[in-house]
Order: C-alpha cells, then structure tokens, then sequence
C-alpha cells in the first residue's frame, strides 16, 4: 500500500509563546500513515499568499526578529506587544501549521484510493509548508500530465478567491467590478477572467508599469492612484463600466472610501432632484486583504446607500452550492496553463524561507514579487 | 370646497448659492388649491430631526453665519467652503423647503376628500415648515380626536425608523439589537418596542444620566461609553444578549468598530479552533446618522465576517411590503400616547427658528433637548 514512505519529515510551524514570542521553526514531524481513503503527497510546490502570512507571522514586525539555529534547522523569534499577545490569545502556545495549498506527487496511498498513487495533484488542506502532508483522496484534484507541480500549486485560493468575486457580483445584482492592488497575481486573472466573461472591470494599481503590464493582458479600465487625477479618472471609469462593486486588497487607509465616493459621483450625476440622503445606488466595497494594516477611513460623502465589508471566498462557494462550486474547479484545472496561470520570482526551500533576506522579502508582499517553496528542495 | 383658505402663506427655505452662501428665509408662498384628492393642511406641529438639519443647514458652520433681517422676517446667511459648495452641486441655486413630517388641520379639500375637512392629520410630505401645506389625501393619517398636533407631529420619522431596525433585525437573521446615541426621541421608543417584542437591545449612551434615563422606561443593558470599563461592558452586555445587528446615529469615530470589535470577542471565546480569519459569525453595523461628521474609522481587529453600511429606514418598507408597512402604521397610531411619545423642550414659531439662539441650539443635536415648530403660532 505505501510506496518508500519515510517515517519523519521536516514541517515549518508557527508559535505564539506565552512570554510573548511569535516562534517560526523547522520540526521533525511523524508522517501520518494514509487511512483507507487517504493519501501522503510529497509536497513540490506551495504558495506563500498574504493569508500564509496571516497565520506565519500575525502582526509580528520582523524589524524586532532574531534569526537563530543552523542553517539546516533556522529559528526566527519575533517579540510581540502585549496588545498583540491578547489579539493572539486563540493560538496562545498552540503550534499552527500553515500553507493553504500546494501541488505534490502521491507517494502513498489507504486502499481505496490505490488509483493516486504516483499522481501529481493540488490540495487545498493546510500545512503545506512541509515535506509530506497526509490529506483525504476527495480532496486531490489530480492535475494533467504536462502541468508541473509549480503551475499547479495555485490551482485553489487565487483563482477560486477570483471566480467568487464574479460570483458575488451575479448574486448581489452588480454588473461590473473594481479591483485594488489589481495587478497580483489574483488581479491578472481578474483580468483574464472578466475579459473572458465580458464583465467591466476597473483596475486600480499604484504604479504606471502595473497599469502597462494590466493593459497589455487586454484590461481596458486601469486606475493609477498615484497620478494627479486618480479621482477623476476612476469617476469617468465607473462613469463607462457602470461598476458598483469593489474588491479591496489594501483594506487601510482611504481607498475604499474614495471608491463609493466615485461610484456616488456618477449615480449623483444623473439625479434629477437632490435627496440629502444622496442617491439610491447600493455601492459595495469588500475589503479581502490588509495589504495596509492601518484602520479603514471612510469620510462617508457618498449617501446613506453604501455598504464595506470583509470577505473571503469559502462563504461564496457555499453561496453558490456544491455543483456550481465544482463547475469552477473544473475550469481552473482546464485553465491552469492560461486564464489561472501564477507567476513566481523565486524558489526557495523551507530552510531558506526563514532566513532574514528571504523573510522580510516575503514580508513585504510587493506586487510583482512573489515566491514559491518548495519543500523537497 | 375650500374653507377660508387664505392665497399664501408663510414657508422657509433653503438655498445654496451659486456666490457660496446658505441662505435660510420665511417667504409668502401661493397656497396650491387642493386636487380633487388632495387637502391643505393648517400646520400646527412639525419636529426639527437631524434629517431635516441635513436639508435646512448641510454641511455648513453657523459660526460663521449672518442673522439679518427684521424679527418678522429674519434671514440666515452662513458662508460655505468651495469643497462644500461642490458637495452640494446638487441643490445649487434651487430653493428647497424642509421639514419631513408635522400634524395639523385639515382646511381644505378637494371633492374626492371631502370627508377629512376640520380633521387633523399627521403627514409625512417634506416642505412641513410652512404654514400651509397641500398633499394627497391618501398621505394623511387621520389622528384620534384626543391626540393632539405635538403628539401626532413625530408619527412617521421616529417611530418607522426605531420599528424598521427590528424589522431588519429580523430580516437579516440577528436576534438582539445595538443602539448608539440611545436616549433620544428615538432610542427611547426603541427601548419600549424591544421590551415589547421581547428583543434583547444593548443600549450605549454617553451619560450616566442618560443611562438612568433607559433604565428607568426598563431598559436592561445599558453601556455607557465615556465610563472606564465600556469595553468589557460591552463584551458582557452582547454575551447575554448575542446581539449582532447594531444602528449607529454617530457615524464618525471608532464607536463602529468597537462594536465590531466586542461582537467579535464575544464570539471568538466560543471557538474551539484558531483562525487568522477571525470567527464566521456575522456582524453588522448600520450607520444611520451623522451627530459626528468625522471619518468612520475601522481598526478591523473583528476578522473577516463584518459590515458596515449606510441605513434609511424608507428601503426596509420597501422589502416588507405594502401591508407590513401598513400594520406598522397602524402601530404607531394606536401607540402614539405611549410606545411612540416624542418629548420636546420648546415649542418656537417659524421666525424663532431663525434667530441665533435658537438655531445654534437645534444645530447642536444635543441629546434631551429637541424643538417642536409650530409655523402657526
């Protein structure tokens, strides 16, 4: 039943302590034995998306961390406040494993799931980020001969998180999308998405070569919020999208706000009486990041129809029901090549993940760089 | 058909200039000769609400206004900012009349409506700060002989929009409500229809005399925000209610998000497994006024599951349809002597509203103090 299954296999784990460290480490962890409908992967190729990082390093700030151990076995400990320590209290001193999902070979497989073995598949199981993860078959989605472990390993959370945003669109009576920090990897299947579908989408980006690699994707509405008239320019896009709901990576600061106070703008123009109330427009935006951990601004000058939420895509997928949800899954394994297609700057091994350079790189969640481990390097 | 139904009468109005003025004025307006299914009304009472401050002042800064005028005949002329004059392009030299809802007697009317002359009726028609107003006969609602023009002057405004939030409560799947700025007019109906209906209400006040207030119509969660402890007591006072569902009439400032925040920590003590997402319960806050203009400043330590939006209480009549909104009105009707009393501090005539004191004291919104005009006096 199991192939050369090794007994221990190296996993990163992430701990609060309760004298108030953030502990990032590399432990030897027993490999679980598959049950009758289990399968091992080796693990070849995993993400690091900004919601890893949400559980690897919390609001820990990397400027206080001290990087130990060997190079084989790093160790980084990052001080934490007391105010983050509280925040922190549901994984006091309980080690989180983390990585979301990730594309490996099935080495090992329980009886009812013999047909696996040798396969490569992606997995959206957490606890990706070590060299061997023990999952459920069902939860295999088993990837074409000539996809690689890389172009597989993305094959849930940025395309399905960009499928349901078209889906919250349809449910929620919306016709057209405006994207923030849209040229990530989850802003240029956006594009390729919307164009696809037909769907106006309005990409907002801080820097004039974002808005050129958008555009040359085919994205016909790009939003530079770092030019002069940024506010004007977003006005005339809604003005021709009709767009009037709003993803938000950044979540700080005064981007969401400024978003319905556009999207107000244009319903306002084309109001025959005044209504102190403003217009009757709903205007959506979700916040789905914190690309900017500062509080959320809102001057509120955009009526009294408005709404700013968070959100995340497995609530939609339930929305929207097994088939659906299904019906979307296949269309990211059939696109893996093309719409759903990652782009990674660099690979790197558990061990190199937690040295300084590596981390506080990974940190900065810089658009346009981005990394992907691969922990049998 | 008509009574002794004079050619004009006595309205105020308020106009933004194209030179970058407010200006507030009485002026002798035509009486409209009522329709076949239309009456005038003589109007004897008519509540000044923060809704009708948003039309009559907008953003505008008394302090620097000019009183000018005669005592018969005051104007008020308050200087705007440039930002303010283009927030408000919308009104830009268009005089609007104000005042959403009042009560008085019917003076005339036309043949179809015949029957509701020398009655008294309440209305909710906007342009009530006048001496006469003409509506459609079907817009009255017809008072109780003993209830009088002070007591029908608030049957619409205050009384639908404090029944609308439980009706949203319900609407949206929350089972207990939150309530900032909670002795007002409104905040105390809401209290005696929560006590009522059995719907558990966390009222926040500012004073502790406000907070004896609601404790004595037999309000029994009362957290007020300037005491020391205000968070943990808002953390107790949703763990014994789970109330999810909040209406906040300050708008700007942190008070949202530490609502958010509180629901938040109320359920996540009942998780039995971390998530960077926070819990899946929902949490929304609705804001429905502005006594603070400031930005809504959101820290977002409340996970992912939250809202926050702009709420009027006209939309939500809309969802529950024709006759649910019927038997609300008749609710409020039968209630007006009790569930759904307005108190009001003084009683001023149409010139009085003009004049410096007073206006500077409605433009205060200040809790416990709230005008009745009479344009008849």
């Amino acid at each position: 039943m199991t192939s050369d299954l090794p007994a221990h296999g190296l996993k990163l784990i992430s701990t609060v302590t309760r004298a108030g460290e953030l502990v990032l480490q590399l432990v030897e962890a027993p490999v679980a034995a598959p049950g009758a409908d289990e399968v091992v992967i080796r693990v070849e190729a995993t993400p690091i998306n900004p919601s890893d990082l949400g559980v690897l390093l919390g609001p820990a700030d990397l400027a206080a961390a001290r990087f130990e151990g060997s190079a084989e076995r790093p160790t980084v400990a990052i001080p934490l406040s007391p105010a983050a320590v509280k925040a922190l209290a549901g994984r006091l001193d309980r080690p989180l494993s983390a990585g979301n999902e990730g594309a490996g070979q099935v080495v090992a497989a329980g009886d009812a799931a013999r047909s696996l073995l040798g396969k490569r598949v992606a997995v959206l199981a957490g606890g990706m980020y070590a060299q061997y993860r023990t999952v459920r078959a069902a939860d295999g989605l088993v990837l074409p001969k000539d996809v690689t472990a890389a172009e597989g390993a993305s094959a849930f959370v940025n395309p399905l998180t960009a499928l349901a945003m078209v889906e919250t669109m349809k449910l929620e009576g919306h016709t057209g999308l405006v994207h923030t920090a849209a040229a990530s990897n989850l802003g240029q299947m956006l594009v390729r998405i919307c164009l696809e579908e037909g769907v106006p989408l309005v990409n907002i980006v801080r820097k004039p070569e974002q808005a050129e690699l958008l555009r040359s994707l085919g994205a016909r509405h790009v939003c530079c919020s770092s030019a002069p008239g940024f506010f004007e320019d977003l006005v005339q896009a809604l003005g021709e999208t009709r767009a009037t709901l709003a993803f938000d990576a950044i979540g700080g600061g005064r981007t969401a706000g400024q978003i319905l106070a556009a999207m107000e703008a244009v319903a306002a123009a084309k109001m025959t009486e005044y209504s102190v109330y403003g217009s009757g427009q709903p205007k959506q935006v979700y916040i789905y990041g914190a690309l900017d951990p500062s509080p959320t601004e809102l001057v509120r000058n955009f009526g009294l129809t408005w709404g700013v939420g968070g959100w995340l895509m497995p609530p939609v997928l339930l929305r929207i029901g097994p088939q659906a949800a299904e019906r979307l899954r296949a269309r990211v394994l059939a696109g893996l090549k093309t719409v759903f297609a990652s782009r990674y700057t660099r690979e790197i091994s558990l061990a190199e993940m937690l040295q300084r350079e590596t981390l506080l790189a990974i940190s900065r969640k810089a658009t346009g760089e981005k990394f992907l481990l691969n922990p049998s390097k």
